[in-house]
């Protein structure tokens, strides 16, 4: 039986249905009883039953793959947007090739083009490496995260509102003066609207603020030491005042509460805190955090959405040639937690 | 240019370096220089070329692709476990077709039907549904990480040693009471030897140990809960002496110790607390928290080697029938922080 290749005959036979039957737990599964579905699945074990699919794609040229680079898996943000995308099997049935890269132009034009070797479909970009010109000069299907994407179809989180609610925050929780504090981000990347939002804000509403735009390393244990004297030079200069502290994600924020924490016994009641992410480690904290949270199931799902648009456009007979690349901006969610109480 | 097939000589003829040179570059790169390789690179930018890839694997069988099911990517250890994978590309040059699941047979069923449709060579799998009896039934390279693996070849942490490590540090540490919390863990599932180990170093050196094994929930706020009615039972329970608490994951360590932090203001000295996996949030906690650190770099790496091995075994002529499945146990390694400080 092993060395013959089984046929949807050879399954009928074994399992008493007919043919179309087992055609349409291939098709159309939800179509059959769920008992059905488990006799049919348990006969293809049994008969060693294999798929190919290789043969299908090289008959069609549709592989149906999707190629994914993410700058990481470590920081929160990017597992979960990767949960998201794979988790989009479900409903679209793209199946993901996946490289982790950030580093080097040469290693993920290499990933690129072994990706390109394996007739992906579509591209989903979350590393900042390739330029955006560069990315479309490859000419398939390209949707870009969260990263410089003048040339390229995008999903990104709406940071300018999410800056916006942040300072709105602080204000409604009287503040005397307001603080951000962040990396000195290009204003070509979409997070600089975190600022943007906070500054004008501020400006509009007539609020003292100051922004502590500073190199904050890039390991945890970098973050904590600048983080920590920037804490200690803020206690200082506004000691007395009421501080709205914004910081530009959660990781930050819960260095500068943990700081306060372990110098004070408690989260006096002239600081009040807000981080970005909606990451585990702001309801994790030990004063849980106020945070601006970003969409994360919806930044995936409208990504796929704009990509499998354009990979169907392809399939066509007359393709229409894209001609702008669309932008599409999230709306992020506020959490008010223990850190912004009244 | 863009509708006719680019070939190593057109690639040769533009860059005016001989085909022998081009083929180097595809077959074995660091033999040419980073500057030649640049401008190979570059050529194939400039003259669109495509390596079809899927054409090569119809004639050699050989896709190159690992399948991965792993049960989520929102536990750092499993994010990292892939990231691990996902960069073991470097070494081997696999390709990695990932799915998410830990639910339901059927779909995970209907994800390993999908692998093997697109012929991968091998799977790792890190989900705990599938036993592993049915694993080995599909007849490919599997290796389970940190799960059942009766009938699989597989890798998993050293967990009594972990069990072991934690026990001991909390008895150097001169505790009157050593205390484990965990949930009623399978004895088939590798991490019942972290109950196991802790049991046996209490009964060894005659320490007083309680072991706590609850249902401790599926969310955060479910762990938060339960946790912290354990934390104020144990502080009545054991008022006045010196508590040794070791917890399952950094989670609940954490989630212990914020309790402790807010009932007094700070960790007292009548506690020590340990925590498994070396989580970001042990580090990152209010007081940097002592755990058992899983080598994950080295696990993933040696569920790499042991599937290569087997793929490369069945790429034989005359493979060898594969006998008894392979465990390979991987020590942690403890991190002595501030929770257990003298």
């Amino acid at each position: 039986m092993k060395n013959k290749k089984v046929t949807f005959a050879d399954i009928a036979r074994y399992t008493n249905f007919s043919k179309t039957t087992i055609s349409r737990y291939f098709n159309n599964p939800d179509s059959l009883t769920l008992e059905n579905q488990k006799i049919i699945a348990q006969a293809l074990i049994d008969l060693d039953y294999k798929e190919n699919k290789v043969g299908r794609i090289l008959a069609s040229g549709k592989t149906e793959f999707i190629g994914v680079i993410i700058p990481n898996l470590y920081l929160h943000y990017y597992a979960e947007i990767l949960n998201q995308i794979l988790g989009s099997y479900e409903t679209f049935g793209y199946k993901f090739l996946v490289f982790v890269g950030n580093s080097s132009e040469e290693t993920e034009r290499r990933y690129i083009r072994e990706l390109l070797a394996y007739n992906i479909e579509g591209m989903i970009v979350l590393s900042h490496t390739i330029p955006s010109k560069e990315l479309v000069s490859y000419h398939i299907p390209i949707v870009t995260i969260e990263r410089e994407d003048q040339y390229t179809s995008s999903v990104n989180t709406d940071n300018y509102m999410g800056g916006v609610q942040a300072a709105s925050l602080l204000y409604k929780n009287n503040c005397d003066v307001f603080i951000h504090i962040n990396v000195d981000v290009s204003k070509q990347v979409p997070a600089y609207g975190r600022i943007q939002g906070f500054v004008d804000t501020c400006t509009e509403n007539h609020l003292p603020f100051e922004l502590l735009l500073k190199d904050l390393g890039n390991t945890y244990a970098e973050n904590k030491k600048v983080i920590q004297e920037l804490a200690l030079y803020l206690d200082e200069k506004y000691a007395g005042r009421k501080k709205g502290i914004f910081l530009a994600n959660d990781t930050y924020a819960n260095i500068f509460l943990n700081y306060l924490i372990r110098l004070h016994g408690t989260l006096r009641d002239d600081y009040r805190i807000i981080g970005f992410d909606n990451s585990p480690i702001s309801s994790e904290a030990v004063i849980p955090t106020s945070t601006v949270g970003q969409q994360i199931d919806k930044i995936a799902y409208t990504a796929m959405e704009i990509l499998v648009e354009q990979m169907n456009e392809r399939k066509k007979r007359r393709p229409a040639v894209i001609s702008e690349p669309i932008h599409k901006v999230i709306t992020p969610i506020l959490f008010n937690r223990d850190t912004t109480a009244g």
